[in-house]
């Protein structure tokens, strides 16, 4: 069960003028589920990406990238499957992107160079590539601009809710629609982006705006989340501007139009990232961590992914035990060598848990009771260093993390 | 269920002349169950620490390191118990170490700060000072050089076994003894060295060559292990030389007999580093991850441990599931930014699985089947970046992890 996310309704997530998504079964890992997805993106669309630093990148995550460049950032075309990752699989899985990326080009009569392909799913093993290319004649079938959340279904694995997020702004007295999707459960701490996020709109923003853009809104939403720490092989996030709504925001990104479009898209970028969290593998609890007045942001984000990585912290927050001096602990092994752990201060929501490295004298287990049992917790450190300041989002650790990692290729 | 650890036999654990041992149950958390260990050690006998890197260290590991200083590297006693870390306790907790020290000091005649003392268990709660004086007239009345088992049982938390180790050697015609013990499950990932370690001889050493010996011992045993990566706030390891059985090794450490010592102690320390492993909390597998042929020490072990801390990869070990495309995605993940995973080689025991970027051309499933079925497996990837090599020791990720965590303090 995740942690208060269910499914987006299909009615909230706004049509992106200049996109259209179509889905299909084609049975690459389990028959009679969708998993295989193509979004035609309009002539004149401007895209950018950011991309795994994993140096086991997966085959998909090399060519997107040379594609992308080689189209000027101007792609025609998104193609993505689950059940395969295409990773750890040497010159035959550039040979099977580029493959796949050609078929998708002469269906939709664009060049090759100008599709996009991103695989999520099992590592180390061979793409079908004949089952994905027998898929595609009936996902161009099923193009349409209103498949936002069928195409989050195609592209899960083991998900459990589809994610799905939009916002619909007006710009200058005209509707501007940004709508993003993405997928995520394990294998999960983003070191650039997310295993697979699209984020789209329909206002036009110049390329190197667009490349700025979604390293920023990477930066605020899936480059602050974890799971399990392991940064996958294959994460990807683009964002599609198509400019079909006749809006056009300042090239240099000034002004309202450009801060409000902006704003807009890392909204949904983070409310997608928050929902990698809260259908994190097993998760019970949603849990944001936030470090403040640390001495620089780098020091700020390694307490917090200490915090957020500790097997101790999150089996604690799985049972509901405000076993507290696992977190001080954790801060303790972060890596600030001049730590002085008589000035942190540590809250769990409003209760102040520690000071001068030590329980805080008004501090009752029982009050840290009654927040661990919350299904959304968070945990304030206070350095006391400097005016850095950073939050990260991660979930507890379950029984069902186990389960569902010691059996997900069976 | 430990992997193919045992309790040791008494018989095996040999006395070491000048180190006597006592044990009591003084309820500190638990009734009736021996939780109070004193050490009494022979006037000239020297000894050295290593200590842990956290820097929410706990307030015995504070006043041990200042007592082994204020003493010269000559203590006469050590004082060690389970139920409460006294970690993150502040003054208070510092006041109450040398509490004990003073009445530990007081029953066997010696000064406080010749007394060391340990704390392991709950963190964030304060030792109770009164229970624990009240077990040290019956542990000093316990005192005897054949307790080395009971005290491996006194200092156990979350282990299921007691942790002692044993060898006898003969240098220049006379019996040298080396004995070891150690406790610990969870929050292991030591940084110096694991949380409660000794090791005793009855050579003599003189100091300055223990200190230098405590680290090597320290960095080929304790601080190559990992069960979840929490370093701990109490992690310390005592090496102690009393000198009573009339052998002197060279001050310098040159010679036949100072070097077959030192393979004693370093032998005594590996073996009860990897039983920390073997009785890891959930553990059902012992897997030992060896980097070869990498660019440095550091390199090797940040690729080892982005492996041993995986839980992707610690699941796929319990789960006997041979998806080791986990593995190399943790090598990717790794840190390493100019890695080549083209020449990369992934070996489990003597199956070749990967090479070339991609799945070994003779690799098949049944073969990763089978080593993934044992209980001890060998996990070897070469980098072929330079001559660099390091070993790390680990255990798999199973729900018993969880329940175990989940559980402590209930």
């Amino acid at each position: 069960m995740p942690v208060n996310l269910v499914a987006p309704d299909p009615a909230g997530l706004h049509a992106v003028a200049g996109v259209e998504l179509g889905t299909a079964r084609a049975g690459i890992r389990k028959p009679n589920r969708r998993d295989l997805l193509i979004v035609r993106i309009g002539a004149g669309a401007t895209a950018a990406g950011v991309f795994t630093r994993n140096r086991f990148c997966a085959a998909p995550v090399t060519v997107c990238r040379e594609n992308l460049a080689a189209a000027k950032g101007a792609p025609r075309a998104l193609v993505v499957n689950t059940g395969c990752a295409n990773a750890g699989t040497g010159p035959v899985g550039l040979d099977n992107a580029r493959a796949i990326c050609a078929a998708v080009a002469e269906a939709l009569g664009c060049r090759a160079d100008e599709v996009l392909p991103m695989s999520t799913g099992v590592i180390l093993e061979h793409l079908p590539v004949d089952r994905v290319k027998g898929g595609i004649a009936p996902a161009v079938a099923d193009l349409a601009p209103g498949n936002w959340l069928a195409a989050a279904e195609a592209i899960m694995t083991t998900d459990t809710v589809p994610k799905a997020a939009s916002r619909r702004i007006m710009v200058d007295g005209k509707p501007v629609a940004i709508t993003g999707l993405s997928k995520g459960a394990g294998m999960i701490r983003p070191n650039m982006a997310t295993m697979l996020g699209l984020v789209a709109t329909d206002a036009a923003v110049a390329q190197p705006l667009l490349e700025r853009w979604v390293r920023e809104a990477a930066d605020l939403s899936f480059n602050r989340i974890t799971v399990d720490g392991d940064t996958s092989t294959n994460d990807t996030l683009l964002l599609v501007a198509t400019g079909a709504s006749g809006v056009t925001v300042d090239a240099q990104g000034a002004g309202p139009q450009a801060a409000a479009v902006r704003e807009a898209v890392v909204a949904v970028a983070r409310e997608l990232a928050q929902a990698i969290v809260r259908d994190g593998e097993g998760a019970t609890k949603f849990i944001t961590i936030t470090v403040e007045k640390a001495g620089g942001e780098d020091e700020a984000a390694a307490v917090a992914y200490a915090i957020a990585h500790s097997p101790l912290v999150k089996t604690a927050f799985f049972a509901s035990d405000p076993n507290l001096g696992r977190i001080l602990a954790a801060v303790g092994y972060a890596g600030i060598d001049d730590l002085d752990v008589g000035r942190i201060e540590l809250y769990l929501d409003d209760v102040h848990v520690a000071t001068g490295g030590g329980r805080h004298p008004g501090y009752r287990e029982e009050d840290g009771q009654r927040v661990m049992k919350q299904a959304e917790i968070l945990v304030r450190v206070v350095l006391n260093r400097g005016d850095a300041a950073t939050t990260v989002w991660t979930c507890d650790l379950s029984h069902d993390y186990v389960s569902i990692n010691a059996d997900y290729r069976s």
